[in-house]
């Protein structure tokens, strides 16, 4: 495959790409044409349709599609010109070469998970956890897919589980090393912490918010989705169930950064932390990748509010 | 009756209290003895109860007892030196005498508002508020008993109600001034906007905040209210949803607040301003009731964080 | 006419337009040229007189000026050629047609204002309002005439009188729902909160921000111009007088608004809540206003520092 | 005399002391009686009078009396218990005994202020200065009695001409070192940047916020001297008086520290710097007085948000 | 022995205890006598030597004293008064009775520290190290006493030990977890991070700030403390030095806690997680052990801003 | 000399300047090309070499170059091709033209700060001043040359000489007009403020921070630098050490600013008013000469906060 990060000024271009955005604009003359934006793994290509003829198939965004024409330069961005597009059907090309991905096993990474899973005693925290990733398939799927993030730290195929096993482990190391932690109260919040994503962020390979994520935000999703199961769950106890429930609301920390409570109990503030923790560090490891090996300082990052400096190697 | 705001000094005293708070102490002697909270709706009174002899019946707080006493002064405080306690039956006193209770007429101001809920037009949200409003029973008496905070504003038995009024009322003065508001979304996310209250705080004589209030707030618990209630009204309007419970969880208007979205929709802002307004109108007139008539400027407020003046008569 | 939101790369055109801005700029050459920003209701316009001949009479920016030449495009956004420019003598042109106004009838809402006006019964404010709103003719005019701001919120001719109405009928609402409110106090201090703005901004078509606005703001200047008022009225009372004052000084609410005081009494914090909910609701209105209908989210706003959404129509 | 701060336990005393404050209170046998505050420079003294007998003469709060009595120890404090008061009229006492003064001689700063007033050339400055600090003998009487604060910094008499001397020099010194620095200008904006305290703050021997002071400021009211004097000079700049307002406008630097807008010109920077420095300085001044000699650490500090530190001597 | 919190109103008692404070007072009769503040690792007892006869030898605070006297009662807490005292030996006393100690062996948590001190490999870090914590005994011997707080976390015997090495290992975690992360950079940080203490904070039994501690602050003299060490060791590479003492200036996270610069290097931010951490769950934890076991909710705490509660056992 | 301000387009050039940066870029038709930023005291130009012959010499960024080539225009910017480039001997141009400059003569600026150094009495402090000032020859030469500030104020070549003039001279006014002050305590730390800044920026011509200086800063290098020479002063007083240290370590008055202590003594609060009024005044002067004289209001300064205003001349 001929990624769009390899791609040269004047070439000849035959190519399956997925459609990020497709709009029907018109020229000043008056001729409509279309502006697309395509994507890869590597990347996104502005590009053009001038001439809507019998060449161009019907196509929505979000499709994947053939195209045929020449790569060209404009205002020191590469654009394409398109002559032809047809749709192509399931099979035809692999997903993963249309989107970022992450660089573990996802299989690896959930089977690592159900281990802490399995470690889980409490029967009712037991009894809930099991509901969402032992018995319901389409959770699974769903989750091992789903990214963490529209860019920032995790946003890519397999964040959502990357980042909550990240979070599951620091949880673990921290019940085993102040014994006052509530281990099963702790990792089952760790565990959940973050699904109210799967509804905030569409799937890929759109991976944007969506209404609800927006207007109501993944804090919320995520512990109305705990609730309701939990209310199927017989006799789950009370205390234990508003416990679970601000673990996940106050995970933020503070109010400002969109918890609407401060965590009041240990395993609040320890899921906090370990949230807080592998999230900056994967965005440092994230900045460290985008940007060139030889360069120590890569600058000003506004989420740190910093300069950002790569330290002297192992 | 007589009430705890006119006890004197050396008074013989026999009379019915609610019993707030009771501690069992020991003396320096090591001699156990109760010390009492005992309140009525104009205040509460220290009592001691030396002598824990037959003329003592069994009674925990939140009990309304018979005390036999005599008011003594320690340290500038009246207190209750008990001779004899009844625990009195429901029909020996009258709850109303107990608690504070909002200066308007409840019945009254629940008819003002059935008002309003008639308006709604757009059939989900009418169903949706209908079966709270008008076909829950349980939660109608609740609802018209409930105060709106443990202290500050509408602390009394009928607060929430009257805050719910207050603020219904100058969304529909919005609505009608303001035409891009949808009336019907507004009007029925002021209906709903403080209902988490109702866990939040627990029932009078009470009034305090209970476990679900502190862990998770009544932003939290009313939104999930509604979404839990929304599940079962066939067809609801996903869109619809999202921005109902928007309102509910973004009416602090700030995330410092206890929001956990800033407003996104004209109807969450109008919502903002109105629970805003009418929250902080009442604590100045809350204030004004609390002080001596005479005093113009009645000192530093730390909710408003200035001093505060009472202005020229009309 | 023709419009500046209707122009046409190519067409060529003459028309009668405001020179908002006019520069005399040097081309590579060394050549003299004009660079003029051109103004109607719908919009601005880049022009250029490249040939400085007889046919371009004088003329200075905010003067009207006749223009004659060719509609032209530059790096995507359209240019004006222009051969001839006749000054315009009024009466030749329309105000209305060169300046963004009021969607609602001026006359009719000073009306609306006046019945407010008459409802003052206290006699030292019905005095000073009348002073104004009644006895000064000049200040009438302008009133009317003046915007309530460069940009954002009510920046148009009537935008004063406009947000001015929205302010007093919101306070009069508050004035008849709280009763421990000053109702004559409230009202009067509503009239002028905002009458700074007519020193704070020029006039249109200039309409932007004056020497003494930046230096001093309107907040200070509106109270000065009560004061000095005030002074001429005999036997005012001072502690009427302080309020009113206090009220126009605290009315953004908060010191890092630019209110010097806080509300300390509660016709100040009235005045804040109308004053801050007809503000945000109107820049909410004009944000919906200059966006696509069929956009639901129509992005970040720094005012409100988040994403803004049409909400379901009612 | 016998300083307040020099009375024991037990000792008799006949003395005259300013009443500070006067309250009618009753004991729980109904019986009325005085509860009085007495001051002299040295402090404040609680006094009891039990017996409302011929021996106490009608007088008011903020009279001087003759006091006479026994001192006793109350909950280790002392406290006076008064057998006999008698008003006095002036000239039995002397002011200074009674209130906190400028360590300063109060002749001496006017005459140093009146150099550099002698130094302002700018024909309308000048003509302002002079009319205030030459011309009107009620200002300059009132002027350098005032404190400059009800306690913290310059709460003295001669407090507001220690403080207004203080920052003239400092801009003096500013406008010799910076000379882009308009030094007319600035002399002039230190000299009135406070005269607002004067209505802020009562006169001695009250010293206290004033109504107008509360609800308006010493910045705005000061301005609003300023504005008004203005208006009486022929021809005065439009221009200057902007700038000169600005500066006093502005004199506290930051919209949370109560100036409506931030320093715009250089002048006003200038001020602000002054006016800090001054004012900490002296705070600092303050706090060692009030502090044992012997004690390096003096405590955390409020104002300051530290602890602080005597450092080494000289 | 009998230790502090288990004295009786009333007892006679022969005791040894750590004089805290000592002061000289007068009587109003104008007698001297003394106010002592004894101490053990139960607490402290106010204490009053009424009579300065032979039977009182002399001693100063900070001396182990045997008291002799019965224990009273004065508004509502407990007192000694004195009839003897004297001044004991080392020797006849055990200084873990007198200060709070750390709950796990000090000798096995440095052993433990001591194995990740020598898995670091890099040469320079590994001198840097032993010469502090395997060449210097005065160091050793200092450090394993220090507490790191004077109250708050960890504020007694073995406290900075039990910090750093609940730092130290946390940083190890995440070493292990997140490659990218320089070992031995981040695991030397974590040792030196909060020695500055060891300066800031005065030994037991004093455990108070001293003047450089207040004046500069443990982060900059840890700082300058490793900085001094470094510029002994030959050929240390300066961008080591320089990534190692910002570890130890940025480890607070963020300016207003009082590092001079914000973490820039992942190091420097895995350190100020590990740090915060550790911190806070050790808070919570002495919360938890300060208050009675059966209260859920104990109370509002400033330093979390928040009401916190204990959560369900494991 | 040619001074690139004044280069016009088209013109031919041979001229030496300083080569800010240097890179070696690629066409799209992958052939080699310098693209060079050019500096002089003027400005800076953007130049390309197209051709690499032989009539380019080796050269590297930092070197002044003579190049011979044409102005041409590109985007609205100039821009030169280039020729030629003849690598420069030290000689053949001379710094000052290349690089901005104090207006004041540094010669002079240093004799005036001898002065102060010389008035200092306390023989520690001195000979402290001394072994920097008079008897570092190094280091004077270099304190003379360094800048104060990458861009902001006084970033000039002597500007860290004429700021910390500016600073001694007006702490020697606060030591003459607030005796409390120790004054040869401030003037020393005045004089080392900001010596951390000579390892924070690199010298001229690159004046860009430093890996210490983004690491460390300038307040935590100036102190460590005092405090190292410090220690080579026999009998040093620690309490004047830990002064002088916290003066520097104070001196931007708030964490949030960088100072990882806030001023506790009298001379650190006077260190941070100097130090801030040099600063802000200096910030102003150079946005005044930076903008057009005729402008008076200068527009938005993010520094300030503010539109900044040229006041009315003397």
């Amino acid at each position: 495959m001929r990624y769009i990060g390899e791609l040269r000024d004047g070439e000849m271009l035959k190519e399956v790409y997925l459609c990020k955005q497709k709009q029907v604009l018109k020229t000043k003359a008056g001729k409509s044409y279309y502006s697309l934006l395509l994507q890869d793994k590597t990347g996104t290509l502005d590009a053009k349709v001038w001439e809507l003829s019998n060449g161009i198939e019907t196509f929505d965004a979000m499709d994947y599609i053939c195209v045929d024409g020449q790569v060209t330069s404009f205002q020191n961005s590469l654009q394409l010109n398109i002559k032809r597009i047809r749709k192509c059907q399931e099979g035809e090309y692999s997903e993963e070469d249309y989107m970022p991905v992450s660089t573990k096993n996802i299989a690896d990474m959930f089977k690592e998970l159900l281990v802490f899973i399995d470690q889980i005693k409490q029967p009712h925290l037991k009894k809930l956890v099991d509901s969402f990733y032992k018995e319901d398939k389409d959770f699974v799927k769903a989750f091992q897919y789903h990214s963490a993030a529209k860019s920032v730290h995790h946003g890519f195929i397999g964040g959502l589980l990357e980042h909550t096993l990240g979070v599951v482990k620091m949880c673990d190391y921290m019940a085993n090393n102040y014994p006052v932690i509530n281990r099963d109260l702790l990792i089952t919040a760790a565990l959940f912490h973050d699904i109210g994503k799967m509804s905030e962020i569409s799937r890929f390979p759109e991976n944007d918010y969506t209404d609800d994520g927006q207007l109501l935000g993944h804090i919320y999703i995520g512990t109305e989705m705990i609730g309701e199961r939990i209310r199927k769950i017989p006799n789950f106890p009370a205390k234990l169930s508003n416990e679970l429930k601000h673990c996940i609301l106050a995970h933020h920390g503070e109010l400002e950064y969109g918890s609407p409570k401060k965590p009041a109990i240990i395993e609040a503030m320890a899921l906090n932390f370990a949230d807080n923790a592998d999230a900056k560090l994967q965005t440092m490891i994230e900045l460290f990748q985008a940007s060139d090996e030889k360069v120590e300082w890569i600058g000003y990052n506004r989420y740190f509010e910093t300069n950002i400096r790569r330290s002297s190697e192992n």
